[in-house]
């Protein structure tokens, strides 16, 4: 049997509260067995590109990436908040190793296609080379991942983490059983937005229709999902949705469970 | 007979031409055997600083690090810079990792004791890790280091890129044989400023204490031939102060070399 991985991303909310993530980073450090974070970008990304006089420009929830809003994302992804959380899982102990899909080419990515929307530099993820993250696994090390990719032809790319988390999850789960953690600002998903304790714990792809269907599970609940599931689809052992509280062994709430 | 490694440092202006960076890279990326890229900081950082209406403060050619420039270094250094050098590395067919010190705990430093000056957030070396060091060589990876290290208590800190070229080829000269190359923007040291062809190609200690007594070498070369010195005193089998042309094999000049 294959041994258990972690892998778990944590969303803005988490990396924007200071204590929240010092919080969040002792309990991941405590996590036993081999583990991966990735994370996403918070709100420095838009606050220092209004200092730079750039205005943030999305559609959709989805980032348009031109070559300025790429400078200030790398910047902030893979310099600030990537070396800023090493150091403190460092600091914990935790072997933890910072990186980008272009670092050991670890994620293979290609600019997004334009069709009705030019994103500018968006990436699409071709390949993770899971060869090169088990052997640092191996060495017992701790990768930490921002979103940020490369097209292996010199030209990094801005990619959605959540989806970096689901397909570093499908590409690990050759070598590994992987619980693929969505941790996020909710207890996980919620039959009653207003209550946070109205968790739904267990879900299942009848029940997750049937909750768009009467609009229980609505607007951006709904992509992060749909990620899951096609993790587990791919192979990926277990997947929750949660929120960052859920790591600590003594927590009751433990999120929500995809099943298939 | 222990391996060669090539250790090679590069400067500011290297960084701030992408012509000549992107040809380094390409020379750097043919080298056989295992190597490591040192990078500075380039003038990037400064100008950041100043779009976000923070006055850049250096002090006998070193940059006060406050808590914000801090921030910026780390955007700067170990995201932009950093991040852009590996893409370019691996669009080369080059194992590129990029790293500061805070990853794998590669290089612990400590905040500089403030005496005549407080440079802030600078850090002086304590320790390489050069067995993690070793074993990422030995996977056959690249290491790419930005002048970022950290004190291990989750704090991030600014490091002059020299320094920690020569800690690291010291670190590193228990499991190769080093040959630790300055590159900077001239072919190397010069009798004659004016005069880019007039390298001193072999310097030992005797003719630089006499060429800096009569002030043929002065001013920012002193620290860094220090530095190199102080490598080769502990180690280092090969110290070089060059232009980055020297990598070409077909270029005639080679630079200076240091012996003691």
């Amino acid at each position: 049997m294959a041994s258990q991985l972690n892998l778990i991303k944590i969303g803005g909310n988490v990396i924007n509260d200071p204590d929240q993530l010092a919080n969040f980073l002792r309990d991941f450090s405590k996590l036993k067995g081999p583990k991966v974070l990735v994370h996403g970008g918070g709100r420095k990304a838009s606050t220092l590109l209004k200092q730079m006089n750039i205005e943030p420009r999305m559609v959709a929830g989805r980032r348009i990436t031109d070559e300025k809003t790429l400078e200030v994302v790398t910047m902030v992804y893979a310099g600030l908040l990537n070396k800023n959380i090493v150091a403190q899982l460092q600091s914990m102990g935790c072997m933890a190793l910072g990186l980008s899909g272009a670092d050991l080419n670890a994620i293979k990515a290609q600019k997004r296609v334009v069709k009705d929307i030019d994103y500018g530099f968006a990436g699409d993820i071709d390949q993770v080379n899971a060869t090169v993250i088990a052997r640092l696994l191996e060495s017992d090390f701790t990768p930490v991942f921002c979103a940020i990719t490369h097209n292996q032809q010199g030209q990094l790319l801005n990619t959605n983490a959540d989806t970096i988390a689901s397909a570093l999850a499908v590409g690990l789960a050759q070598h590994y059983d992987i619980k693929l953690w969505y941790c996020f600002e909710k207890n996980g998903v919620l039959m009653d937005a207003a209550d946070d304790y109205s968790v739904i714990e267990r879900l299942d792809k009848q029940r997750y229709r049937d909750f768009t269907a009467s609009e229980v599970i609505h607007s951006g609940m709904i992509p992060k999902i749909d990620n899951a599931f096609r993790a587990l689809e791919s192979g990926v052992h277990e997947v929750w949705i949660c929120g960052v509280e859920a790591l600590k062994p003594e927590y009751p709430v433990k999120g929500t469970r995809l099943v298939l």
